[in-house]
């Protein structure tokens, strides 16, 4: 898989496009997008669709939404609109419409080029790098997928002004998790950055830094042998608070990140209990989570559930205890870390402790 | 992608397997074949499955049921069961069976790793190596799919006796192209060998070097950039022949073979007309296909509709003309000939005559 994904960071993703889209000597654009979204996101790329000769195609929005049945309908469309390997596919939109439309390139014709613009922060520094592409099958998230690099992704901040608070918070997560990966100065100063009053320019500077780090792991392993597996701090709670808010009938669903979020807590927890991880940083992160990030009612009554979910997760599926990525310093990561149902219970009460929750 | 594929070139698969299964190191395998010949199928490769705790998943048999849908069941199947990035799916059957597992191992979990086991000639010699994996969409051919080399390909000859006549013409016509595509020699020594004839030794020695022309060629061009093309020699008239002929209500299908053979004729022929391509050969050619082939009713009233199809091939999209592969000499192949609808008219007819159909 080749890596040398071109990456644009702009406050104007239309002026990037039309730069870049020359030099890929496509016979027919297309453009995914969600079709709720539309008449936000489309005159906010400022692409004039007709005049362009831009195909445009619109998918329903919502992870519960993203499976084979979407990936079929692109693929009948592009079919039916002389898509040729030299077409390009476009996906303006959340991580959603860049896993999607990812995995539709991965697959027409064996693969074509496509393009991400991503309208998230959490699609900025997460899905919209790093070639992971994929489908839901049978409600099992990302089963169905391709390792396949965009061939560029732009990254404008004249998106950002427009996400709600929830969405904000949920990308800021994944940021925090990738400054915990690099070291404690960067970590302590993403703790002290208020991703609420910060100007455009200086999103835009922690946004290109935050993908940087990312593109470092995922192209020293783009298929996801070993190091890349970093990247799941923090995903192993994470997924599991994450799926039981959306099942619970008490809970509002929580986003990916806000889970993520409580997850990196007590992952760095489980690395104070079994590497002596610094406990004074672990107050300072579960401070600034407790201030950013609404209390989500988490129960010891649910701990049988996450226990369960986090030992149904793909990683952990030939495994009795739970494999975790966990740090022994602030940028020092332990990619698989063997991690009992005790120690998570013990985890787990600390977190709830630390966050009020 | 990877083109390190292991090949075995045997009278056992079952051994073959039994060798190479363990380097992978899988935690689950399971094998796939299409339901109908299970009976036939797996007595002949020789493996217990119930004491081999190897996981069967049945498919429906048949081109019509190469599409996602098939291709699902087998990610709910492995999803069910429990497969992980660790587990391995083994093909057995013909290229359908090899295409579609080809395809769910490529896509399970961001791609596991597969061995084929062919049990037709055409299979052994095209669709069991070179990493193409496909399903159909809408009638289209292998328009989803994903470039994915197979951890082995095991060829035995176990399943030759088996095969019927036309099955084994099918696979013949794949090994004329590939010994066109090699030096006057070789293609001359294919046309003096019978197929229904040869030894069981004299068959291990064709095919095996049948396979590694083509694997020479699939190495140095994995993703069908350029070079690769070549192997669709005889290919362009082939497919709308062997569309036709699922269509017509007057003739029976022909096989994928049988069509690329009248295919190869017709592209020998355009040969001849654009450089001169020895007619010597072509007159052999055509005598071996005709003695060898079933006739086949090919009228000049479905020109329009042979040519319709050529136009709208996925080769052809973007292109007013008909783009060929075509020889200068035998061994001499010329990746992209543009050719006139008024030139394959009269090459159609010409085939007729030659092959008198």
């Amino acid at each position: 898989m080749s890596c040398d994904t071109k990456l644009f960071f702009t406050s104007d993703a239309c002026d990037a496009l039309e730069k870049f889209l020359p030099r890929l000597h496509a016979d027919k654009v297309f453009l995914l997008y969600p079709e709720p979204l539309a008449t936000l996101l489309l005159p906010n790329l400022g692409i004039d669709l007709a005049s362009s000769g831009i195909h445009p195609i619109a998918h329903a929005p919502g992870e519960q939404n993203k499976d084979l049945g979407a990936a079929a309908k692109i693929w009948e469309h592009l079919l039916e609109n002389g898509a040729t390997r030299k077409s390009i596919l476009i996906n303006l939109g959340g991580g959603m419409t860049c896993d999607l439309g990812g995995f539709a390139a991965a697959c027409y014709m064996r693969s074509i080029p496509y393009i991400n613009i991503p309208t998230t922060l959490l699609a900025y520094v997460d899905a919209a790098c790093g070639g992971k592409t994929a489908v839901n099958l049978k409600g099992v998230k990302n089963i169905v997928g391709a390792f396949q690099m965009p061939a560029a992704t732009i990254i404008s901040t004249q998106f950002l002004a427009s996400l709600p608070a929830a969405e904000l918070l949920s990308g800021w997560a994944e940021m925090l998790k990738h400054a915990l990966l690099t070291d404690l100065k960067t970590f302590e100063r993403y703790l002290a950055t208020d991703p609420f009053t910060i100007t455009q320019e200086e999103w835009l500077k922690l946004i290109q830094e935050s993908v940087f780090l990312k593109k470092q792991i995922t192209d020293a392993d783009p298929k996801e042998i070993g190091l890349r597996r970093i990247l799941n701090l923090g995903h192993t709670v994470g997924h599991a608070i994450e799926a039981i808010s959306n099942t619970s009938a008490s809970a509002t669903p929580l986003s990916h990140g806000h889970a993520v979020a409580i997850g990196l807590i007590t992952a760095l927890i489980l690395s104070n209990i079994k590497f002596g991880f610094d406990s004074g940083i672990i107050h300072n992160a579960a401070n600034r989570v407790k201030s950013l990030y609404p209390a989500f009612p988490l129960h010891c009554t649910e701990y049988d559930t996450l226990l369960e979910l986090m030992h149904h997760d793909k990683k952990n599926r030939d495994s009795d205890s739970v494999s975790f990525v966990l740090l022994n310093h602030t940028g020092q990561p332990l990619e698989s870390v063997s991690v009992s149902d005790e120690e998570i219970r013990n985890a787990l009460d600390i977190t709830r402790d630390l966050l009020g929750l």
